[in-house]
C-alpha cells in the first residue's frame, strides 16, 4: 500500500486519538498533498518541526493499529463485501424473476452500507 | 443495554488499550462476574481499590468509544448482515433452483463472516 493510502486510512480510523493540533498538521499532509515546507510556513513552525511532528503522528497511528487493527479489519470486511456483490451479481445473471431480483439488489446496498458506516 | 453487556463490548473493541493489570481485572468482572470483594482479595488489593480501578477502566474505555465509535459501528454492521441474512432466507423461499440457493448461502456465509472479523 503506498505510505499517503495508508496514512490516510489510519488517520480516518484514529485520527480523533490525535490532539488538535496534530490533526491540522497531519491532515495538511494526506489530504492537501502540501510539502513540509509549505506546512511549516502555514504554521509558523520549523521544517524540521514539522517532520517530527509527522514522525510522532505515524508512530502513534501505528501503534493503536497495532493493538486494534481496524484498518486490518476493515480491508478484510471490503473484501467480504467485494464477495457479496459478486454473488449478487451472478445471482442476477442466473434468473429473470424480477422479484428475486429486487431482493438481491437490496441485499447489496446493505452490504454496502456495512462499509459506509465503517 | 445491561452494563455489564456494553462493558464487555467495550473491552472487546479496547481492551488493548488499557494496562496489563487493568486488563487483569477488569476481565475477572466481565468474564467471570466475580464481586469486587473477592477480586480484591485475588489481587491482593482493597475492595476500594478495585472499585476505583474498574471505575477508571470504564471511563477510559467510554472515552476511546466517544471517540471512535467501534461499539456503535459493529452494532449497526450487525443490522446489516442481520438484514442481509433476513433477504437471503427471503430469497430461499422464493424459490426452488439449488444452484441460486447454494449462491444464496455463500452471501450468508460472507454476511457472517464480516461480524467475526470485526
Amino acid at each position: 500500500m503506498e505510505k499517503i493510502v495508508r496514512q490516510s486510512m489510519l488517520y480516518d480510523f484514529y485520527g480523533e486519538l490525535l490532539t488538535e493540533h496534530q490533526k491540522s498538521v497531519y491532515e495538511e499532509v494526506i489530504n492537501n498533498d502540501m510539502s513540509y515546507s509549505e506546512i511549516a510556513k502555514l504554521n509558523n513552525i520549523s521544517r524540521q518541526g514539522v517532520f517530527d511532528m509527522i514522525k510522532r503522528c505515524d508512530k502513534k497511528l501505528e501503534e493503536y493499529e497495532e493493538k486494534l487493527k481496524l484498518v486490518d479489519k476493515f480491508l478484510r470486511a471490503k473484501e467480504q463485501v467485494r464477495k457479496i456483490r459478486e454473488c449478487a451479481g451472478e445471482l442476477k445473471r442466473m434468473n429473470s424473476d424480477e422479484k428475486l431480483n429486487k431482493k438481491i439488489e437490496e441485499i447489496e446496498t446493505y452490504s454496502v452500507s456495512i462499509l459506509d458506516d465503517f
